[in-house]
């Protein structure tokens, strides 16, 4: 029988990589060589950025758990599909920092919604993957794959939403960073809705 | 079923974060110019520097095992308060070297007292979304509750020390280091002095 | 009785280093000089380069899994061959930044081949070292040795095909670089193939 | 009643800050300016000086887990203790690349063994602060307080080496580091001894 990592396992190691990527983008900060709040002011844009990917990468961790606990083992599918993924991101804090570096110019910002959408794609892969062994093994119930179907669909719209993206970034940097944004916004608040219906 | 995560998942990840951050500071460091022990004397404001960051991370550690440790579960507001005290405390290992490149001056010294209370302010919040989903799903003891309270009221006089040392860094910004500096004994004594009384 | 680690334990600290590897590798990236499109298509051949160093550490993550996770305890010798192991990994961050400052050049793409070669090497003892302990406490079953022995034999092909690679780096870099790239395709595809069958 | 971590949490933590601190030290590293093997010949040094850190690391790895795995339960002081020796030893990638950049002259070498020889100091404080423990709570049995016994000898007579290679880095630099090599062998060695006597 060929071999299978546990799912928790999986999960461990890509928690440790989102964990090491949302801290060393800070190392690419740089000191401003202004003294005092002037100097400080000019740190805004960064720390905005900062705050998006950081964000963003948030997001990933928590659906990346939704969909890997739902399993009761990995193939090698998944597992190349999970790496697939986490190159993708590996690569964020990088073009952070070059957006940063590049002023937030217009085809910063671009290629950072290029990278945006490869992420997601490479995250759609994944989902598609897991569902494959899922319908394989027989091992859901109809309530997870509503969940599941549900959450695809809310990747494509992200994926489809990176793309106009890119081209807001033509017209003005700060809307494509703003669609952007959006999306994260779209996956932060119907989860708080969700737990609080929950309780009522 | 909304999805909710273990708190043990949620305290892995948090590990994971705060074992990056208290490593890469270091990177930041410059080596001194000059050769032999009147170089590395030079290196002193540094390693003082972040000695304190360091002890702030690590009561953060403790306590915030103290945090998660009582939960069953976590819900969307947790999961969001925790990520938010998180990126607090990723900006530490950039506005502590900040610090250091500009000569522990007043603002640099001012705006690292900012961070401090911007991130106590938040673990705050993370306390207070926990306290509120103990008492939703009646997991408590008289005794938890109690050290919760205490702990919570630390952190609240925490949080008002980090913002008189704000306004001591204008004064003289050893000041405000020195009363970031007593924030933190305050934290660590206590727990010695629990531990020595449980064993008599 | 001398002290055993537990393989998890072993497996989760390897898997802490693996994930600190391929995360740190972007933080040598430089961003070009030149803005645009034109800037962005000189960082072609370093993320050609990340790819590839990438997937030869996730092709170790994943092979390091097959060996830990049939021992039931860890000896001396394995602790310190996966030590040695992970020593020459963690020196891949490094040298991959070497060959993209160097421009891919013969001399750097033969030391890039010769620390892969050295990686295989140290893996080839781990293999020794753990196929040495289910011997000894004849914890195996025929099938798990066919495996680990067609694992080995795998891994000193690697080996052989680095050695090529040292060589051809002089007549063309990059065919160096493609030789290192069928090794990394000759562990990926047959995983996939294993498992399709294991469905049929 | 005082919170408790639990051994296991205190020793992923350490796990994940020995994980960073291994792997970052590279980051340090410059690439030579000359190119070929010319240049190469020029990173001997600090390959041999990294190679030095990272069995220092890895040896406290293996010695951390003989301590913590023994206690059932962790106390303020071993908590705090652990916090130390983590202190001193996520200072090492700094003085290692010091000791580089200083191209490893007497006084970075003396510095060097100075760290060396405080983590070894703050490493014996948590091996006191864990045997207080075992006693106080009766969960020993004298065969476990012998190898603890003999493992605090060992350590007393490492943080002495440490001194004298403090004294014989400004008789020649190399000899300091002999002298610290020579502490590394006496770790490794013995562990293997054990191991084959246990199988004999």
């Amino acid at each position: 029988m060929a071999y299978q990592p546990s799912p928790s396992r999986l999960e461990a190691f890509s928690d440790g990589v989102i964990a090491v990527i949302i801290t060393i983008m800070v190392l690419e900060f740089k000191v401003p060589v202004e003294n005092g709040w002037a100097g400080l002011r000019t740190l805004a844009p960064t720390l905005g950025v900062y705050l998006l990917s950081f964000v963003f990468t948030g997001i990933y961790w928590v659906n990346h758990h939704h969909l890997i606990d739902r399993l009761k083992h990995v193939d090698a599918l998944i597992l190349w599909a999970n790496l697939g993924w986490l190159f993708c991101l590996s690569l964020l804090p990088f073009f952070t920092n070059y957006m940063v570096e590049k002023h937030v110019d217009s085809s910063s910002v671009a290629v950072y919604a290029v990278l945006l959408f490869l992420t997601g794609l490479s995250f759609t892969l994944l989902q598609k993957a897991s569902a494959r062994l899922l319908r394989h093994t027989a091992e859901t119930d109809p309530e997870e794959l509503a969940l599941q179907a549900a959450e695809v669909l809310k990747g494509k719209i992200s994926v489809a939403m990176y793309v106009i993206a890119m081209g807001l970034a033509y017209v003005r940097p700060w809307l494509g960073l703003a669609d952007a944004g959006l999306v994260t916004v779209m996956w932060i608040v119907p989860t708080m809705g969700l737990e609080h219906r929950d309780k009522g």
